[in-house]
């Protein structure tokens, strides 16, 4: 019998398809593309290897003499302009905003043909520090609303380069999809006096068929609702709604564990395309009792439908325990 | 300068990025998979083909005798299972129902190689007639909420069988996202005392740049606040909230109008992959004043990735008034 579920956070729903269930190792990729470990080290026409820096557009790098470790760029076709008012215009059906806010790429490591999962620990946490600082920067603009963190790893994800690289926006709106579930965490604290968050990572510690990994601050597992194979989330331990509060220590914990949960996509899966989401809340908000930051993991090894379209619902033909089960017995190197 | 444009009955944020934004006609698809048209008429190894049958999944089809002109079939491999009782069981973080509902798949013509956009208005006014019936037969059932009516056409828009088939997803909850929207139209209609799309179809009227065909008894226009490129909705002059109360002449107009955009899209794109969805409201609200059914087009021609995960606000890269004119000025043969 198939089963739905429910997110107890985003309360979305998903559909557990048990008659169409596959196995997760049925995931396992089947290559069109190269590994990103059979590409060259060095691309001469990749403008993110060491060498083609175009300066012009460079933000920061660290550190800032001798060799760079990590380098924020703007983004070259930039989906928001860094210039200009922000200008609201709303006349019956056409409503609009200036679009202005930031769209920046963080480099992730100097060799063309390396990836989170292959690095070194150090190197995971050069980018997420580099995500702190630069939440920190565009958080001062008052034009900013929310801070979307993001990384889209191969061509299924949306990537359109191969050089490791994260990104950053920075919108001048609150998306609603973040108000609702703002809103939907804020009710469970109405009710229950607790974090729905602080709640499922309890809930989730206890039963542990879900749970991937765990470290000092953070705990990995495959989502009870997951709307899609293997999808996962990492929650900090303790309890704060930006990403951007985020402490040394834990930003070294974070880097530990997304790292370990990548590299047992990346060998029990086969380097499949993967994007990295950070949820934290809105940037005027404040630190809020209700909402907890945390890090999505989303493989795209399905695809969403006229179904998904129209409802919202996604269908899921794995089941998640199954899931965790897989990556947890994941060989690693 | 890009905008953020928001859709007034969604509420929904859209980035239209115009620094890096592409003409229309960049979407002509460059095929990799053979046209439709290409396909033989009949594919012996297709179970929707006449002759091939799986009677035992039949549901009804039209005709009741002599050749069928559609079927519907119980999908092969449903997400929800027809026998069952609804059950709830919420315990923490595991809150579950059982998967029962309705899967219906609608094969809309015995030929193998055509689509909606090839077939004659009168195939795909029984397209529709058979959705309405269907849709009127499963919400007798006292446990569906929610009826999806959708078409997935090309791989990437997740269709699986190249033989034209729409299918009839019914659910035993009222999805999330269907509720926000329902609120959000509520909301609209105590602030003005109308229905946000009933004021969305007359704007569009008057202003003119976005429609791309209108009839008797509906219009289509790229939505101002269109998600993706030629992102399209086709609204219903009548007011009314849910798809089972359409009557026979505007199902004929109906069919008329989505024959037409979808052949705009098939010369004018190269038939691309496309989803089709009809938006109608939860079995057991009623007719509502402020709710509106209506059918969104959705080609599948750019990719959702970690940013559109990690906010649920969408990047289009096209001008919608440039998508809706490129639309208008297709030549169809």
């Amino acid at each position: 019998m198939p089963e739905l579920r429910q997110n107890l956070a985003t309360r979305e729903w998903v559909i557990i398809a048990s008659e169409r269930a596959r196995r997760p190792n049925a995931y396992v990729e089947e290559r069109t593309t190269p590994l990103h470990t059979e590409l060259p080290h060095y691309d001469a026409a990749c403008p993110f290897c060491p060498g083609n820096e175009e300066l012009d557009l460079e933000v920061t790098r660290h550190p800032l003499s001798g060799p760079w470790q990590t380098r924020v760029v703007r983004n070259k076709y930039p989906a928001l302009a860094r210039e200009g008012q922000l200008l609201r215009s709303f006349d019956g059906v056409q409503r609009q905003i200036t679009g202005v806010g930031y769209h920046e790429v963080l480099v992730e490591h100097p060799q063309h043909n390396t990836s989170m999962a292959l690095m070194a620990e150090s190197d995971v946490c050069a980018v997420f520090d580099t995500f702190r600082e630069r939440g920190l920067a565009v958080s001062r603009d008052p034009r900013i609303e929310q801070i979307v963190y993001f990384k889209n790893h191969g061509v299924r994800a949306g990537a359109s380069l191969q050089h490791p690289h994260s990104q950053v926006i920075a919108l001048p709106i609150v998306p609603g999809e973040i108000r609702h579930r703002m809103e939907e965490a804020r009710r469970f604290f109405d009710d229950t006096g607790e974090c729905v968050f602080c709640r499922m990572l309890h809930d989730e510690l206890a039963l542990g068929e879900r749970v991937v990994a765990a470290n000092e601050h953070f705990v990995a597992f495959v989502l009870y609702a997951a709307s899609s194979p293997f999808h996962a989330w990492i929650l900090p331990h303790r309890h704060f709604s930006s990403f951007r509060v985020i402490g040394d220590e834990e930003i070294s914990s974070l880097a530990a564990i997304v790292r370990d949960v990548l590299r047992r996509i990346f060998y029990g899966l086969n380097d499949p395309a993967y994007n990295l989401v950070v949820r934290t809340s809105p940037v005027k908000e404040g630190d809020s009792v209700y909402f907890h930051a945390y890090m999505a993991v989303i493989p795209r090894l399905s695809r969403h439908a006229g179904f998904e379209l129209g409802s919202g619902v996604s269908i899921n033909p794995t089941i998640p325990e199954a899931c965790a089960a897989f990556l947890r017995e994941v060989a690693i190197p």
